[in-house]
């Protein structure tokens, strides 16, 4: 254990501390393994929030019945560009590997298609699956909602999801140009975290339950998170709602509850991800990378970098995990199951 | 004319304005029909900065060579899901009306398709392109690069463009909900507005030449603006950049110039407009309503409602303009010709 709390472990016992964990909440094979290597790689990138922490939430939401941990997935073509999935219930992650492969064959002849996942327990940061596809070669969009925390800007009340949006641009020879990010001015356990802590919040993230501007944690959890970039955030976060939600025929973040509410309403929802063919539209990636060099040239930071950057780090000398979070996991491991 | 300098006129006399000025300028009947028609209805929906206004620059960008206000744009099947149009040279409009139809006909197939401009003046607002693809039953997402008037967010000088991104969705029965944006914090017009007034700007709108934040007009625009919304506003506006440039094999931002600068580069540039029908991937337009109702019933704003209330009164009232702008109009066209 480091003097800050986090100790290093090898991949490997990064594979077996989920895979157990997984195991004991039920899930099958294949699920495991989906889910597994997302979080196992979350982790090694230091995303902490959907790292092996994850692995107590999605536990509990199975355990409680609220997703199907045996769930398989089906596919049906549903056009030249378009690939449904129904998880049935099930986690997102292996839907989205059933239906990569598809996508991907698609959007060759197409130039552009759409993946619609449906009816899916969605827990996973959305770069893990653009990246797959730009390893492929393919500019990837991907969204989702997620439950009603974000009030709309100049509401009073949540109704939004914190609506995450991925991006990635393949860089022919080098890590692609990803940016991942919830459409809520900051992540609802940034809020969390503070509140647990009293420390107050920055203006401009969240207002109380009666609506009016706070600073203070607990007010911000019982009122709602403000969307980022005032009404131009709040409009993309209403597009990422549309078009992962009633375009598919799936739900609205308000439809749905968060996974400790009393709320009876599920917390299953959908997903869109769209792939396109740069070479379909006559790409130029040298002209992409004058852009990159401008950006970082000026000293701008190109996102996803620190997580690459962690990536090496934890390849080098093991993966970064919180001690607490490993007390807990492994105490979990041991009571029965 | 009213007392705060503006009057209103019929639609017809927009009309007659702009054909005027556009034939004098050396517009192609076709040109200056597509462009008389999205200026006269900006205008009437009391988008100054997009109306009648724009007759000055596009006048003076033809007169100077930088747009071929006679270019024919020529279209090419690029693909199942991809239509490619080239501008060569001219405006975008008209590039925009030949590609549509056939946008509207692959998307019905595919589910998901493209629009390429190639090599286009571009001057119009978006909103215009996507709410005439929601009248047809699609969504719709449109966005184009511009000049380098941005700095990345972090970093020190202009290069990317204001890069504005529109989304509609159509309503059955009623307007779309569309919203059109730019990704800087705010129209370069504006600062040039204040600057001219010598107004401060509030914080967080721009930085002077040497990188630092600034309120003065002036500095800011020899210096650069900041995108929205901090480093998610910077990535939105590089992934408009990356698919209306690279993608489709056009400019950046910063390989062209400001139409009144002394730069050698040209104005012309890329556009993307993609185009979804809603029916392929099984759409619920009730479950869309919940979520306007859920925002307008908050007392939030749904984006493009006062656009409409313009348009409104515009049918009944004739269409707003300013004074000056009129006279400027009147006395251009009173010049030989």
């Amino acid at each position: 254990m480091t003097s800050d709390g986090y100790e290093r472990i090898p991949r490997e016992r990064a594979v077996e501390i989920a895979e157990t964990a997984l195991r004991k909440a039920g899930f099958s094979t294949a699920h495991r393994r989906a889910m597994t290597r997302n979080m196992v790689e979350a982790q090694a990138q230091e995303c902490h929030s959907h790292g092996l922490y994850r692995l107590i939430a999605c536990s509990t939401v199975a355990e409680a019945g609220l997703v199907d941990p045996v769930a398989e997935p089906s596919l049906r073509d549903e056009g030249p560009g378009v690939v449904g999935i129904d998880a049935h219930g099930g986690n997102s992650l292996l839907g989205f590997d059933l239906g990569a492969e598809s996508l991907a064959e698609k959007v060759r002849t197409t130039g552009l298609a759409a993946l619609a996942i449906r009816n899916c327990h969605h827990f996973s940061a959305l770069w893990w699956e653009v990246e797959q596809l730009s390893e492929r070669g393919l500019v990837a969009l991907a969204m989702t909602p997620t439950h009603p925390y974000v009030a709309p800007f100049g509401g009073t009340e949540p109704l939004l999801g914190t609506n995450p949006i991925a991006f990635s641009w393949p860089r022919p020879g080098g890590d692609p140009y990803t940016f991942d990010f919830a459409t809520s001015a900051v992540a609802r356990g940034e809020v969390e975290l503070r509140a647990r802590r009293g420390e107050s919040l920055p203006e401009g993230w969240a207002i109380d339950a009666a609506g009016a501007p706070t600073t203070d944690g607990k007010s911000a959890l019982s009122g709602a998170l403000l969307p980022f970039g005032e009404h131009k955030g709040s409009a993309i976060s209403t597009m990422v709602e549309l078009l992962a939600g009633p375009l598919i025929g799936d739900l609205l973040s308000s439809q749905t509850a968060e996974p400790n509410s009393s709320d009876e309403k599920g917390i299953l929802h959908g997903e869109l991800v769209v792939a396109i063919d740069p070479d379909r539209f006559g790409v130029s990636f040298a002209t992409a990378e004058r852009l990159f060099e401008g950006i970082a040239g000026q000293g701008a930071r190109l996102p996803s970098v620190r997580r690459r950057e962690a990536r090496d780090r934890s390849d080098r000398d093991g993966l970064l995990i919180s001690s607490d979070l490993l007390a807990e996991l492994r105490a979990r491991a041991d009571m029965g199951g």
